[in-house]
C-alpha cells in the first residue's frame, strides 16, 4: 500500500497544481474562474489561496483519498491517468475541511508545523479551506473526462448529499466537545465518524464509480467499503492516542493521553464509562469532564481503559468494520489484484502507526 | 419595494424552516439528509445548526434575495409560490456567508445583536456558517419544482461558478484588508464588488432564469442585471458609512466613520487618495494605515473624502451602475409591472437610509 501511495504522490500534485498552481496570475485566474467584469488581483489570490495552500500540502498526507480514487477506477477498468482531474476532488476538499476544523478546534499543529490559522490569521485561512469546498467541483464543470451529462449531475448530488452530512458529523463533534458530561451512546459515536470522515470517503468511492460509469448497486458497495473503512481509521486513531500514550507516559516531558486532556468522547471513552467498575467509570466521568488535569490524572485515565478492555474493544470493533469493508469489496466485481489493493487499505488505516 | 419586502417575509421563511426546522428530531435529519448508517444525535443538530441560524434570521434581514428571486420568476412567467424553496437557495447561501464574514471580520456585532460567533462560539457558528453552504443545494437534489435534468446540471455548474468567484472576492477583500497601504485601483475594487456580493446577487438571477427555463442570454442580461445592482449597494454601503458620519460625528458617544477606523479600502478611499490634493492624500494615507486613530483623525479623514469629492463621485458611479443595471431589465422582456419593480429594486438598495 505505502508504495501505491508514494508512486501515485508526483502526479496526484501535478494535478492539483493544475487547478491551483502554486503560482497565480491573470491569466490563470481568467481561464479557470472566468473573465472578470473588472480586473482580478491575482497578488491576492496567491497570497490568500495559492500560498497557504501549497504551504499546507507540501508539509505531506498522504493523498490516500486520491490514490484510492485511482485505484478503484482502474479496477472499474478505466484508465486512472485520464482520470487525475477527478481524483483531486476529495483530495481537496479534504484539506479544505482540515484547514476549517483546525480553527473549529483552535488546532496549534498541523502536520508538524502551525496550523495555517497560526501562519496566516484565521481570515485567510478560513477563506481559503472555504475556497477548497468549491474549487473541486470546477472539475465537474470544467469536465476533462468528458462525462456524460447524467454522470455530471450524479456527480452534483452526490456531492451535495455527502457534504452536508459532513457537516452534520462535524456538528455533532463540536457539540460533543462543547459538553462536560458524556451523554452519547457508541451508535451515535460512530454516526458521528460515519458523517464526519466516512462521508469524505464516500465521496472518494462514489465518485469513481460514478466516473466509471458502474451500476448504483456497484456504487452502494464502493461507498460502503470507503465508509466502514473511514470509521474504521478514526477508531484506530483513538486507539493510536491510548497506546501511544500507555507506552510512554513515563517518558520525560512528551505530551500524552490528547484525547484524554480534551475530554474527546471516544469509542473506548464511551465503552469504559460504560463497562468500567462504577467507582472507576465515575472516576473517569471527573477526569474527563474536568478543565484541567495533572500528568497523574491523565495516566489514572489511561489505566482505566486499559482495565476496562475498553483498547481491546476498540480493536475488536474496527476489525469488524475491517471485515464487514471487506465484503463489500468481493461484491465489487474487482479483478484480483484491485480487490487486494482495497483489502490492503483497510489493513493499512487500523495497523499504521502515525 | 418595501410593501413586496414585508408581504412576501412569512411565506419565504416558512419555505426556509421547510429546509431547516426551528425544532429538529430524527424524522426530519432521516427525510432531509437520509438515513443513518447507525444514530443521529438530534440534539447536537438542534444547538449546532438550528438554534443559531434562526437565531440570526429571527433578528431581521430583508429576505431581498428570495424577493428578487420571486419578482424575477413571476416575470417570467412561473407561479412565485411553487418555486420557494428555490428562492431559500440564495437567502440561505448569504447567510451562511455573514456567519463566516463575521468570524473572518472579527465583527462584534449582527443585526443589532452580538454576532454569532460571540454568541455560541466560533466552532459552533463557522460549521453552522458553512453547513448553510450546502444546506439549501438540497432543493436542486429533491427537485420540489420537478425540473429538467439539464435545468439541474446548469443549476449545480452555475452555483459552482458564482460559489467560487465569491471566494475570490472575499480573499481579495481580506487581503486588502490585511495590509496597510492602499495599493489597488478603483477597478479592482469593483472587481471585489462583483465576486463577494454580486455573485450572490448572480445567483439569485440565474437560478429564476433556470428554473424558469429562459434562454441564456436572458439569464446573462439577468445576473448582469443583479450583479451591477449588488455593486450599487456595496457603493450605497460605503456611501452611508460617510454621510451618516458627516452627519453625526459630533454627537456624543456614538461610534462613527467606522470605515476609516477600519482602515477599509473603500471606493471612496481609492478615489480621494487619487484625487485630493497631495497634501490631503498623504494624511488620508497616514489614517488609513495606523492601528488605531483619534476621533479627531477620523473627522480630519473624513474631512478629506468630502473635500476631493469622493462622496459625489461614489454616488455618481453607483447611479450609472444602476442605470446600466436598468438597461438590462429592458433586454429581459419581461412584463411592465415587473420590469418597474426591478427597477424600483436598483434605487431603493442606493437610496436606503440603513
Amino acid at each position: 500500500m505505502r508504495e501505491t501511495l508514494a508512486a501515485w504522490r508526483p502526479a496526484i500534485d501535478d494535478a492539483i497544481a493544475d487547478l491551483l498552481p502554486r503560482e497565480i496570475d491573470a491569466d490563470y485566474l481568467e481561464d479557470f474562474f472566468g473573465a472578470p467584469t473588472y480586473v482580478y488581483d491575482p497578488e491576492s489570490i496567491q497570497r490568500g489561496l495559492a500560498d497557504p495552500v501549497w504551504d499546507l500540502l507540501d508539509r505531506g498526507g498522504k493523498r490516500w483519498r486520491a490514490v484510492l480514487f485511482l485505484v478503484l477506477v482502474e479496477g472499474f477498468g478505466e484508465d486512472p491517468e485520464e482520470l487525475l482531474a477527478y481524483a483531486c476532488i476529495p483530495e481537496i476538499l479534504h484539506n479544505g475541511t482540515i484547514i476549517v476544523d483546525d480553527v473549529e478546534d483552535e488546532a496549534a499543529i498541523r502536520r508538524g508545523e502551525p496550523a495555517l490559522h497560526r501562519v496566516y490569521g484565521e481570515d485567510v485561512a478560513l477563506n481559503a479551506g472555504n475556497a477548497l469546498y468549491f474549487l473541486p467541483l470546477k472539475v465537474l464543470e470544467r469536465d476533462p473526462g468528458d462525462l456524460p451529462a447524467e454522470a455530471r449531475l450524479a456527480a452534483y448530488e452526490m456531492l451535495t448529499h455527502e457534504l452536508n452530512r459532513t457537516h452534520l458529523g462535524q456538528g455533532m463533534d463540536i457539540a460533543w466537545h462543547n459538553e462536560r458530561d458524556v451523554r452519547i451512546s457508541r451508535a451515535e459515536y460512530l454516526e458521528m465518524c460515519a458523517c464526519k470522515t466516512g462521508c469524505l470517503g464516500r465521496i472518494v468511492a462514489r465518485l469513481a464509480a460514478i466516473v466509471a460509469g458502474q451500476s448504483e448497486a456497484i456504487e452502494r458497495h464502493a461507498a460502503a467499503y470507503a465508509e466502514l473503512t473511514s470509521v474504521a481509521f478514526q477508531i484506530g486513531d483513538d486507539i493510536l492516542d491510548v497506546e501511544n500514550s500507555l507506552g510512554r507516559a513515563g517518558d520525560f516531558g512528551k505530551e500524552f493521553g490528547n484525547d484524554v486532556r480534551e475530554g474527546k468522547k471516544t469509542l473506548l471513552a464511551i465503552h469504559a464509562l460504560e463497562e468500567a467498575d462504577p467507582a472507576d467509570a465515575e472516576r473517569l466521568r471527573g477526569i474527563l469532564g474536568a478543565d484541567t488535569n495533572t500528568d497523574e490524572e491523565i495516566r489514572e485515565a489511561l489505566a482505566i481503559l486499559e482495565s476496562a478492555g475498553s483498547v481491546e474493544y476498540a480493536r475488536e470493533r474496527a476489525l469488524e468494520l475491517a471485515a464487514e469493508a471487506r465484503e463489500h469489496v468481493d461484491a465489487l466485481g474487482v479483478d484480483p489484484d484491485t480487490a487486494e489493493k482495497l483489502a490492503a487499505f483497510t489493513t493499512f488505516v487500523i495497523d499504521r502507526d502515525a
